[in-house]
């Protein structure tokens, strides 16, 4: 049986994104046609993933703007995670694509901003059978977890901030 | 404080190995020097990774057997890994990399073919302060956790070998 995944990397340990990272390298690897939106990274923001995208010639948007819980203009974080999601939509239903990756996308279900139950159901009607579509971010809503195919936790052990070292390129960025 | 870490992703969930991936992704990104070791896998296994690897220009070694425990040769499978950890600490001490993947290491060192304490005395010893080095596989000895600087756990929450979906291209090779 051979089956378009629905992925989802949770938990509050390091590894979500870096581990879509590793599929995406992987599925590109293989010949497949990946993709990926960004839901909450800063958009501009030149990472060592997104410098490599782009020399890959993989499709790569960012939508958010950096927002935090803390962030002033709340409005406009929702408004941009609305456009983000309508571009994911179409890029999922166009079919074009064997593994899209929609990063740090549990947070607008978190905050309430894309209703869990609706993006459920559309997903249901319109992802594609073969497609692969991979989720990260932490606190994946309990009816995510339940509709999805792969889930896997990631968990903190020991994190170098703790110890006073800062984010480094080539391991957080 | 800048430092080349000592990262351990282990558990019994996805994305260990896949998460050292993306961390190649993006050292590569950024223009740094990675190299990887897999010290299980198959000789020649022409995964997604490497293929990848191979378009990447990025150094990759194969010297497992894929070996299992239930391997009958396992004195071949034991002469390989120390074969391979020759070969990782030759590539370790050379001080060319920014970034050095030892794949599976943990099953040598669960297993008894390598002493964790030796290891990590010479880790200690020869690790260029600047070089981050990943380590990857289930059930990391409590040691090497205690001496890493990163260690994520990562839990299978749901995974779809468990729903009969068998193994697929770009998602787990």
């Amino acid at each position: 049986m051979k089956k378009g995944l629905l992925i989802v990397n949770t938990g509050h340990g390091k590894g979500k994104t870096t581990a879509a990272l590793g599929l995406l390298l992987r599925a590109w690897g293989q010949g497949m046609r990946p993709c990926v939106i960004q839901f909450i990274k800063r958009e501009g923001g030149n990472w060592g993933e997104v410098k490599a995208a782009r020399r890959l010639g993989i499709e790569w948007h960012q939508i958010g703007d950096g927002f935090t819980w803390l962030s002033k203009n709340m409005s406009e974080s929702v408004a941009k995670t609305h456009r983000a999601w309508a571009l994911a939509r179409k890029k999922i239903a166009s079919g074009k694509y064997d593994l899209i990756v929609l990063d740090e996308f549990t947070y607008p279900l978190k905050y309430g901003w894309l209703d869990v139950a609706d993006v459920i159901a559309w997903l249901r009607e319109n992802k594609p059978p073969a497609l692969h579509l991979v989720i990260t971010g932490r606190d994946a809503p309990p009816a995510l977890i339940e509709f999805a195919d792969l889930v896997t936790e990631m968990d903190k052990v020991k994190h170098p901030l703790d110890q006073g070292i800062r984010a480094q390129p080539g391991i957080e960025f």
